[in-house]
């Protein structure tokens, strides 16, 4: 019943989400590269999450010759405006365009959650989902988006912002979880936990 | 043109949020008590916010004679359900009751925010103003609010959570500023201060 968690992520922010919810964990992380082949953002998401926690799993078998009473999970984040996914930016011209693109309206966070679940006798269940955050900007005029990233918080961040720190003063509002935007859903990984019997 | 800030409140957490704006302010904190004679719970946290902000501004005039080139800011956040504000819990079962109450469902969060600009001739223009921000807490089990509840977060709370912490994985979304939450509508005093000509 009690079952070793693996977070296949390196995020230190990601480390500090799964820790609100109460749980011990280890942080593995595959070196593997992710491909995908879905078309829409949340399902590219999906695959990301999926193929991260299965790389680990994998590389987890391969050393010990079987997995049991382990859950894996992997989760992926995007910024994504008008169904394209807003990467990390190449260097300031770059962040430059992309919170040009992103004040003055609204757009979307999506986290790609996997939880592979191994049982005792070491078979797998598996739960796939994306979690969207809806993200309203407000308007920045040129010199508000040049002193933001001349803080250099952009840097390799997808979409070339962080919802937390120097960001802040320009982000009106959100619709849906916060620490989705962070980089996971607590909520929806924590419901997920306890519908597996993770945590009680 | 350049005022001196000054926060009117103790709290380290709105503290750190105005850090996010980027200005350099002191922290004041008046020990007079606050009362309100506003009925509505938007109303009263305005109140509750000018009242705090006018309290440090007269100890100022108080000792200086005059105050000039100066903002103060006063915040208030108080927790609503079905128009009515919980406060902070008495003991872990006031806390208990109050969470009972919160989870399944939907409410609000309210900031009011006080903003007293002097100018060079101590004329004084005044921004009054309440956010809000729509919390959902998940349903949660006995266990888990008993659970919640044993690791002492909901002690000198508001409603008896932040949502920063172990009460995280309870709050499925929220519609609004995260941080007007947390105590600190950052975006709203951002723009006012802007407005108001405070930053640049």
């Amino acid at each position: 019943m009690n079952r070793k968690i693996i977070l296949g992520s390196a995020s230190p922010r990601r480390r500090e989400l799964l820790r609100q919810i109460g749980v011990d964990f280890e942080v593995r992380v595959s070196d593997k590269e992710e491909h995908y082949h879905s078309v829409m953002p949340d399902e590219i998401v999906k695959e990301l999450a999926l193929m991260k926690a299965e790389n680990v799993a994998d590389e987890l078998a391969g050393e010990t010759g079987n997995i049991k009473d382990t859950v894996v999970l992997g989760a992926d984040t995007v910024v994504v405006l008008d169904e394209k996914i807003l990467g990390k930016p190449e260097d300031e011209k770059d962040a430059f365009r992309m919170i040009q693109q992103l004040q003055g309206r609204e757009h979307k966070v999506y986290t790609g959650v996997a939880v592979l679940d191994f049982d005792s006798e070491s078979s797998r269940h598996t739960v796939n989902h994306a979690v969207e955050t809806k993200v309203y900007v407000h308007e920045m005029t040129e010199e508000e988006i040049q002193r933001y990233l001349a803080a250099g918080d952009y840097k390799d961040k997808a979409g070339s912002y962080g919802i937390q720190g120097s960001f802040a003063p320009y982000i009106d509002r959100i619709d849906g979880d916060y620490y989705n935007v962070v980089g996971l859903p607590v909520s929806y990984v924590y419901r997920t936990f306890r519908e597996l019997g993770v945590v009680f």
